[in-house]
């Protein structure tokens, strides 16, 4: 197979000084790769990876490798991908399909590339590479045990493989577990695709209207950090649960259609795609800033901010603006793909230390169980044992119940 | 039967008020209340209920009787029930068995009082009526269809009867309603523990080291409004995904014994017991502030407290000091029962204009249906309808999917 | 003179019990008081004082007479004197002249009482006593050597007097320390405003438009706090600075007109009159709340209100109904007075601690220097020693500048 | 005079349009700038200034040339310093001395390349510049008209030049207009020192301890950010009510010992020197990070960094780490010079467009007017216009006075 398909094996200084900053704020991979190192769990065992090439997931696939797997990896995005970390990644030994920037032609072929392996268990990110597996690589899938997946996205697209029948091997619901969802969603996309914003605008968030669209967790998170940084949030949700969530915490709500001629800054985060279109473009504000961070490149549409526009100009890196036949000024940043990982350096890196920490040891646990075809929940125990960790490294006592309250809780008759 | 055992039926007049009051900022219970009054969905039922007896409750009381049903009440708190809201219920043609300041023995009497009336359907707070129906008042289990019960407290109590074989008739959990737990637990717990903090003490809460015991709904809750306004909050956990939870939203955590000393305001929320006791009475500082709000008097160690103290002093309205032997004065607020009902007014209307629709409707629910014995979760459609209605009542539109994006959320090859 | 004139002696025990509680969270007062004791700097001389009479200006009072004074009291505000305190202060050896509900007519009798005892120092909430010492009760002018005036408001008249060369004697602005306004006026009131909305209501703030008229450190203490509590605030205001600054804060602003039919609670901090009136109600939603915490009730127009409405009610205590024509309820909390001490406790103790601090030493001070008519700024080591002192009952430490750090600050040639 | 010294003219290209970037989100400047433009009112001037150079300072310097004026810059800061907006401002015909990394001897040159020009006004920004004409290039002082100085840092060293009576022509302290220091210092200061901290070391915010050094108006700023982005604040203040309004804030306050050991993160903005020192860096715990927004980088003792380390190693962009003997890693960002602008652009946009515009209006005035030397406050005209343009820009509208409301805020007899 082809060893590698990088940009430039020369930035693999930088790479590595990237990754060595990561390494240190991962407490927790660190803990579980040093407790695995001895017994080589993953030893024998090819993985094939599909996700965002930048520093923390080096993190991974490098604990991947030292507990005994081969290890492809294909970048999950075009932008997300950062070349000095590939390079890194090839010289720790890890076999990197991607570049920034590469075409969607490319980013096929570099899935396939990472697939060449022959993948024993599968670790993907968005779904692409199992529905590759599923489709065009549909030799592979005898050697496949199992695989995991970190994104809503991902999970809801498996989630319909399965009803659907056609769901092959065992995947780990990583984005379901309560140690990923509940901090790297919500958390973790609230603080990165604020510093995407504001470093790739300079523009002032305080008093702006920021639309969030979406109120899941990642939304959840954004509309809390923006409302932090001084912004009046307006939600737009479809789910009435979630839409009355965002009144009680003090955000509007709205219909698209509403937010759309009151909005200066919008970020899309749903899952879904179109949400942001023509008939949203023509009634919005000159200078409104566009953004998503929903997995694929489609929540705004760029298909129509391309036909409606007079102009069409790149002004600062990661933002490209398109002139209304009005006059108005619309910018788009980072060609609508994810912000968080294309304009900025994706989540912090203490919160993927804990979705990382479950990738490795649901990684460990499909080489050492034999799973039925499937979506699987994180076991608990996993799931309990990294964010316990997690408060360890941080010195954060839980209180312990005494017997007699555990009693109580179980009874029902005092 | 008993026609009702009230403390003074002379003060329906303020009582009316209360509930005309309330009843002005409950649109979601009246628009149900008139759609569903034409046919009479609980005509010839009996309803016994075990409620807080104040207005909000009073207003689903009403609507209960106005729907067709014969209805009798008892208080599920001696300290959380009003005099002067019993009495108007009374004129209202409830009958009522509670006064505020019962003593345990009244209390029990109270039950089964309310219970002579041989109900078809049960609303408990608690399970205290439904565990009473279970053991001394087995002979009405024959009559009974059904129930709802709307705590955290009383749906654990039923998972154990459950578990143990023991639960007799269906009991819609309407605690674990979206609409309800969302809600009422947290934002509704939130402002009504602040309020009866507040103006009980006349203390500050800025700058202050508030000590929060469960981060559960009701505990995010607390933590959220108390920090609000100006608190520093230090949580107190056995979960670790809640503890880190807490650590993300920015507060402190630490074991109650860590916490015992930094406190200057200690809000239990657990629905376990003897959370706070004479382990950390010894070390508290003189001045500290204890309140509950969790459903049992049993969070705060009462027996601990007056075991230690030299002296015993009323000091205000609904605060007991424990002087302990080196001097230091330890304030109880409520006797240790929840300090929102016992020492305010319990939940703002608006959030149990939510939790009581709920009630409303899980009680024709029950009327209409023939359930197995059991918990059963609140039919969806209803969650739904009620958060629905909410939102329109308050002008708020949600956002609509295309038939191309609902396509889109089920499908997994694009 | 009249030894005093109250409603109930015999409520002395509530009375003492309030302001034993009171005193408890008054640190500072306490230290300043225990430090002039043995000296009774305030020994010979007569003061009188118009304050809000209740359990933390009884401490105030309290600790003037214990360093010598004779002291006479007079409410600042009919429905902030709580009688039980004022039987207690007469117990206490304090001359009172006061009692909830007082009519106009008796308010104006009990200022002319109290200053029957022929004031050497007049310490003043509002500027109403020092008024009237400058017109009706002249011949007592002679004997005044100085007061101290607590108040935006009466800080505003003063220097309108002084400006017209009216003001016969130093006034000492109590309300322009540091020490004090900049915490009372901010977080004194904005704990307390929400404290008595809150309670008046039981309606939940979350997701609410709350109006906030006036945006000086009073407004902006209630803004912060209404949006601590899940508000959306809406800021209205004259000064751009001021507008621009709420912006900042996250909060819209706008022009009262456009408020007024956006808003559903509305609190008055203008210090003005008539900022709410009928072109206001004509607008306001059905169901709208106004409270004021303005010093005057002119703020609110109630003329306005009372010559609109249809019919009047008295809904709950502390909460009138004014029905418009066209069947709207526009409910007006505590006849427009400051709702937090006409429906609550007013600003909690701790706050008040600084504040009474300021009074208490700006009174020896009076008492020990010989000042020019005119108002007077507290001398800078009082304020700072105030704020010092309760940072040290904290236990909260300063960081100290090195004399490099000193001489660092005062050279431009580094 | 030397034309220009800048670092590559070919880079103009970017350089452009970063300021036409900027220049769309400052529409008061653009306003004033047409306001003023038919009038050219700095024609025959020659204005020196030291300021940062990128984008948003460009639209000032190109302000003022457009209305007349010739203008030569030099950088404030060597690490501020963008050289692709340097060479767009020469291709605008400004006269440009810096580079982004110049040495502290080149620095000096710069300034006195750019007083060259020999200056009617000087715009500064820190007072090297100002000082530089009181020093080393007395010989041009002559035609000085007046200047314009726009830091804290600043305005307190021509304060103590005024002092020893040093200063010899009139500096406009456009620091303390309001529309400046309440906006820029705080809201501005607290985005851009987020943004630095965050893209710099890609390091999550929430839960960790951020201790802030400095509690003025830049200080507020970034507590209030950071804790908005999830953090722990702990501040750390000389001055005592300072001190008190962070506790009323929320945050904890100890003294510079006690928070060494305990923070995660470090920001200083005090404006004086070596407020972290070696005393500090031998407690602080591994992997602590440090940045400074203070004005010179003086304030984290780099020398003392440098003789404690076993070690350093450049770990990232911006990030040096010096390795202690017993392994600590102490992070230092941007060389601890400000870390919002050597690390990031700078304040947002929107806050700077006031700023630069109060700048824009002082130095017509300055122009205009025939002014004493020492230092003048921003007239309020000016101070008040800017702010009010904003807010009409934004479409706000302000509450206006009645005649009768106007005549109420003056009397004080009603």
């Amino acid at each position: 197979m082809t060893e590698s398909r990088i940009a430039d094996p020369t930035l693999a200084g930088p790479g590595m000084n990237k990754i060595e900053w990561a390494l240190q704020f991962m407490p927790v991979l660190q803990s579980f790769d040093e407790e695995h190192f001895p017994s080589k769990p993953l030893k024998g065992l090819r993985i094939a990876t599909c996700l965002h090439l930048e520093a923390k997931t080096a993190c991974l696939l490098a604990s991947l490798k030292r507990l005994g797997a081969e290890v492809s990896a294909a970048g999950s995005n075009p932008l997300s991908t950062q070349d000095d970390v590939c390079a890194a990644l090839v010289r720790l030994g890890v076999r990197v399909y991607s570049r920034r920037g590469m075409t969607d032609r490319e980013y096929c072929e570099n899935l396939s590339l990472a697939l060449d392996i022959r993948p024993h268990i599968v670790i993907d990110d968005g779904a692409d590479m199992v529905a590759m597996l599923h489709t065009s690589r549909r030799e592979l899938l005898h050697d496949v045990r199992g695989g995991a997946e970190e994104t809503t996205t991902g999970v809801n697209r498996l989630r319909a493989m399965e009803m659907e029948g056609k769901l092959a091997f065992a995947v780990i619901a990583v984005n379901d577990a309560a140690s990923k969802y509940l901090f790297d969603n919500r958390y973790g996309t609230g603080q990165s695709v604020m510093d995407g914003l504001m470093r790739t605008t300079n523009s002032l968030v305080a008093g702006k209207n920021v639309v969030v669209v979406g109120y899941g967790w990642c939304g959840r998170g954004v509309a809390m950090r923006a409302s932090g940084m001084g912004a009046k949030v307006i939600v737009v949700e479809v789910d009435p649960h979630r839409a009355f969530e965002a009144v009680m915490d003090g955000h509007a709500v709205m219909s698209m259609a509403e937010a759309a001629s009151v909005g200066d800054i919008f970020l899309t985060l749903t899952g879904n795609r179109q949400v942001i279109r023509k008939e949203h473009f023509d009634v919005m504000k000159d200078g409104s800033i566009l953004g998503n961070a929903g997995h694929f490149d489609v929540e705004i549409s760029r298909p129509d901010l391309e036909s409606l526009a007079a102009e069409v100009r790149e002004v600062r890196p990661n933002i490209r603006t398109y002139v209304t036949p009005d006059g108005r000024r619309i910018h788009l940043l980072a060609e609508g793909r994810l912000v968080n990982l294309a304009a900025a350096d994706g989540h912090p890196i203490e919160i993927m230390d804990l979705s990382f920490s479950i990738q490795l040891l649901s990684a460990i646990y499909v080489a050492q169980n034999r799973l039925d075809a499937g979506l699987h929940a994180v076991p608990p125990e996993i799931d309990r044992a990294v964010v316990t960790r997690k408060l360890q490294t941080m010195g954060v006592k839980l209180e312990e119940l005494t017997p007699e309250q555990k009693n109580y809780m179980n009874s029902w008759q005092e």
